[in-house]
């Protein structure tokens, strides 16, 4: 099968790797408005060769966008309008909502499968794409029964190649989730940083103490403001509400150390323990 | 030499393990209040033997405090009554200013070589004990001049043996800067951990989307409040002030959020992003 690659950055550069190994492509034709990153992924091998999208539509089988949600707005639409039958395009991103309702009505809604790939790191373009990123993790496929059954076929046969667990959700509960389990641990990790760099500017040495749990903590910040603007703005609604959430929760716990409560405190902490039971 | 370690936790248990295998003591006597911790410790061969206290000072030149910041107050100071100028008392307490003012005009202070390992991980008690937890990573002594010569000596060749690297700090700046780069991220990571369980109640399937980023923000909340409680006590003024600064930075990406501000959030992880220059 010869597939198109849409952005060859982290996500959509990883997955070129996986489909040559596995053997679910034998060619692989990148697309990418950024001509520097698109020259390093055919320097680098992640592609077989560069081309534009209509070229590589005229050619390949499965088409596979990997950019920033953003800009799949744009492009979704005007690549359903030159596709047929044969084709099958998967996205990998973000947010699922605002990009399946803007497609669907469309004629070709059906030869679109909605894909979120539930791995990723805090680096980005080609030189961040690495082999087996997404062996043994979860993707999720959002509202399949709008989408033709050969075409979720030959996803799934994908992702099973993949060795991916597949999760199938509706667009509103996978932007509910999300924003829970990965939307939110973005924004309080940009925040950490912004409070840390902010006192590093009075206390030099602040970061010569820095060790395993901060990094932890604060290695997302490291993330691209490309990538993860569009996806706030995508999932305000449900981003908000975390945040909220979230804020509230620091909000009790400064009560209590300035009412030196320590015994409420106290339980507070045994209740954050029971995340045990879901990291291994 | 034989040292004593009192408390066989995870910093305990593991400077046990380092000590032997580093020939920097060839006999460890364990102290412990918990009687299954110090059995536990015996079997898994972390200490040589168990014994009480006294025993234990009258036969070892170096002892090592590794218990939670609130009981090495009520220890120390009966240790530095009872010991001799042979003994060198070194702790591993993440927090310094008050332990170091409680013992201030002790007539045996100088014995004392207040020390933090900037190492450890989200597990506790003698199996979290982990060969080489210490390697390559820092060892602040704190008011190392209210330390006698031979004492700090002692410590800073224990502490070359282990590969660390030294950074010596005042107590005052070292309260201030681990509630930058230590204290802030539990508390961040257990506000997380409650804010997603609490979801997780109306939203049973909200994990099965935790991927590496939720997990790397979120490991520490597994940590023991027996331990982090007391040091937010000891160290509330600071954590206080890193918090409030914290909430705020959160609260401003709400505001842009609510205002759809997206201009401005991206500057904002821009200027997150500079944490990579002091990441890997």
């Amino acid at each position: 099968m010869i597939a198109t690659i849409i952005g060859v950055g982290l996500i959509g550069g990883s997955l070129a790797l996986s489909l040559k190994e596995k053997g679910i492509a034998n060619w692989i034709i990148g697309v990418d408005f950024n001509e520097a990153n698109l020259k390093r992924a055919q320097e680098l091998k992640i592609i077989d060769e560069a081309s534009d999208i209509e070229d590589a539509m005229n050619r390949s089988q499965l088409i596979i966008l990997a950019i920033p949600v953003d800009a799949m707005l744009k492009a979704l639409p005007s690549i359903l309008d030159k596709i047929n039958k044969t084709h099958v395009i998967m996205d990998v991103g973000s947010t699922k909502q605002q990009i399946l309702q803007l497609v669907s009505g469309h004629p070709h809604r059906g030869r679109f499968v909605a894909a979120h790939p539930m791995a990723g790191t805090e680096y980005s373009g080609p030189d961040a794409a690495i082999p087996n990123l997404f062996a043994q993790k979860t993707m999720v496929l959002c509202d399949v029964k709008n989408s033709d059954e050969d075409a979720v076929e030959l996803i799934e046969t994908v992702v099973d190649q993949l060795n991916m667990r597949i999760v199938y959700m509706n667009a509103e509960e996978h932007d509910l989730h999300t924003a829970y389990v990965s939307h939110i641990s973005h924004i309080t990790s940009f925040a950490l940083a912004l409070t840390v760099l902010k006192k590093e500017k009075e206390q030099g040495r602040i970061f010569e103490l820095a060790s395993g749990g901060f990094e932890s903590t604060v290695r997302l910040a490291k993330s691209s403001p490309d990538m993860w603007v569009p996806i706030f703005k995508h999932n305000r609604h449900n981003v908000l509400d975390v945040l909220e959430e979230h804020i509230k929760q620091l909000e009790q716990m400064k009560q209590l150390l300035q009412d030196e409560d320590y015994d409420t405190f106290y339980k507070l902490i045994q209740k954050s323990n029971k995340i045990r039971k879901i990291l291994k």
